[in-house]
């Protein structure tokens, strides 16, 4: 059971970099399992932002090898009658509340599978009303990463929370509506806008004309970074399959004024064959 | 001997999260024992800030299996003659200098030994004297975690350093004093408070009326965050033990301007059976 | 092969503790080499500043056991004709793209051998044009801490990239410049003078005098960090074999209005024997 199992138990929140909290839930998974190699994604997550936390989970769990357990906390309702779930996704593991903390991960997955959370002797007792990362999620997780599975956990179910995004819209001809999803430690920004998603809307090929942000356009559609160098404010795709915003060695969103959740125009031209 | 041991080695200190320090402990111990498993607690503690390392490090240690080593590193007296220690308490070892950065685990454990580091043939040699973590604590730590007896590094003590830390007081019937303890991420304001002991030193069984702080009352006591949603600060209990002032969302420090040290007043109502 | 790899792997970078970047390094390492330990240095390195990274590499590496594999990245040229290296330098290996990053590793080691990775076969793909980290860094750094040989990922090469540094020189008998390579979290500012190099050059032991940044004079040199105690700022050796100057619980840095790159002179007396 174990032997199939790859021990790995990542660990995302808005814990922040200071005090105690990341580390207590480390102590319990290895206490539970000491085989787990917990690896940190971030613990710096906008606190309480459930979109900045879907966005860091979504891009970074596929990179992990199959049968990985993902533990991904945002939890401003720790404590009230929001369940706790498990998703697996892909052959992947995710032990989270279930908030919407998930909800792009539910978007880009083929196969899903959620349980709702309830032997409670698993726990770690006496579970504290604000700190279920360390006493509910956490030693659910390390049994996960020793090969037990879902179902030991709970029952299936269906109506799993998702956060209301904005939708990705074709405004006319060629003209396209998204927003911003989330700005990177550089200040580039990541738009919710992705090439093959239009591609396959559209039904024909097209190359970019340029972006808007907030009346500000952006007109020059490069391939990487130093390419559109001392050249201001140029479009790229990211490396998680978006349109992306920045500029060579400066940040983008500061040149821009941008923030996450603002708008952004993507504007094409069809290729004539 | 090995085989007992977990090889777990969490790792707490004020070196910040930029810079080569941590990563320079990380390889000592790394060099010493392949086998160890090294575990961040945070390296964010206040620089120079033994009372937030001692309250972060007694909050953490317990989540662990026991046999596992802390190594805790705020050490301003760094190659003077301050001594070097290990505690070993609740069959959990601590490596750290002897400046009363272990005194919230002194105060909390139940088995205590205190050993005085002595033996030089176990330092990285040349021992910087401004580097102790990385000559005298990491290898410490790295052979305990092998399974090296504590004594094997100097004689008992008995009179390692504690802070001077205000007591916990009844000021009248019904109204005790304490202080802010720590100030977590979210602004969430943890004081020195703890229901159980003010229950055990009253002897009777009470309810919160209130917490002051800076004249400012907080009078609704909750049991989770999400319960006291947008109504302003509250308090709970902290999932350490300690009651703690929040507010839904909002940082509670910020908006009572609340710095750890200020003194904290609790009302209670004894509860007539 | 694989039983005398130490399989660590150490990781630095500038993406920041924000974000999935340094999360999808780690998942693509874990996922060739399950048995690789990752070890943070940091990801707090300045954007795209080559100077602190190499700095911060060349600090943190000789900590670690031989035949460790360092991967780090400041990689602005990302997606451009830079090249990608692997450098073998006292029995460590490092996996960097070819812009300088490794600059102060070639000063200090002595055995030292260059790669050009140009064994497409390794990379993840597709490789993005702005993630290589993850793409091409992070699987050659995994196959190497499994055992693979460094001739494996491409021909050898010599006109590997350094950083163009102010060199340290003296500028009249007794008197050096130098410049500040680093402030670390306490404000400690680690200059490019080191005593030992000095002493090399000038041939006899001498004692410091003093030093002076923008015209501010530094005319006390202790041991360690508290014998300066309430006194200003003083001078001392560092940890890694540097001058130092520090203030004892204050920031340098902060008091003399530092910043990485400004000129230090050092002053000294020769001993008469």
């Amino acid at each position: 059971m174990i032997n199939i199992m790859n021990s790995i138990v990542t660990f995302t929140s808005d814990f922040g970099s200071q005090g105690s909290y990341t580390g207590e839930v480390k102590g319990v998974i290895c206490g539970i399992n000491p085989e787990a190699k917990i690896v940190d994604i971030t613990h710096s997550v906008g606190a309480h932002n459930l979109l900045d936390a879907a966005y860091i989970i979504s891009q970074s769990y596929s990179s992990f090898p199959s049968q990985t357990v993902h533990l991904a906390v945002v939890d401003p309702g720790v404590g009230s009658n929001r369940r706790s779930i498990i998703l697996e996704a892909d052959h992947h593991f995710f032990v989270a509340p279930d908030n919407g903390i998930l909800s792009l991960v539910y978007q880009q997955a083929e196969l899903i599978k959620v349980v709702s959370i309830e032997a409670e002797h698993y726990f770690r007792k006496p579970v504290s009303p604000t700190f279920h990362a360390r006493d509910i999620f956490a030693p659910v997780a390390a049994h996960l990463s020793m090969g037990f599975s879902m179902s030991s956990f709970g029952p299936e179910i269906s109506d799993y929370k998702k956060l209301t995004l904005p939708d990705n819209r074709e405004i006319e001809p060629g003209s396209w509506e998204g927003f911003i999803l989330h700005i990177d430690r550089f200040g580039n920004i990541i738009t919710s806008l992705k090439p093959r998603e239009i591609r396959e809307s559209c039904g024909y090929d097209f190359k970019v004309t340029g972006f808007v942000i907030q009346d500000q356009k952006i007109n020059r559609h490069v391939s990487y970074y130093s390419e559109g160098r001392d050249e201001g404010v140029f479009s790229l795709e990211s490396s998680g399959g978006f349109y992306e915003i920045a500029a060579s060695q400066k940040s983008a969103a500061a040149i821009l004024n941008a923030r996450r959740g603002m708008k952004v125009e993507l504007r094409v031209d069809r290729i004539q064959e």
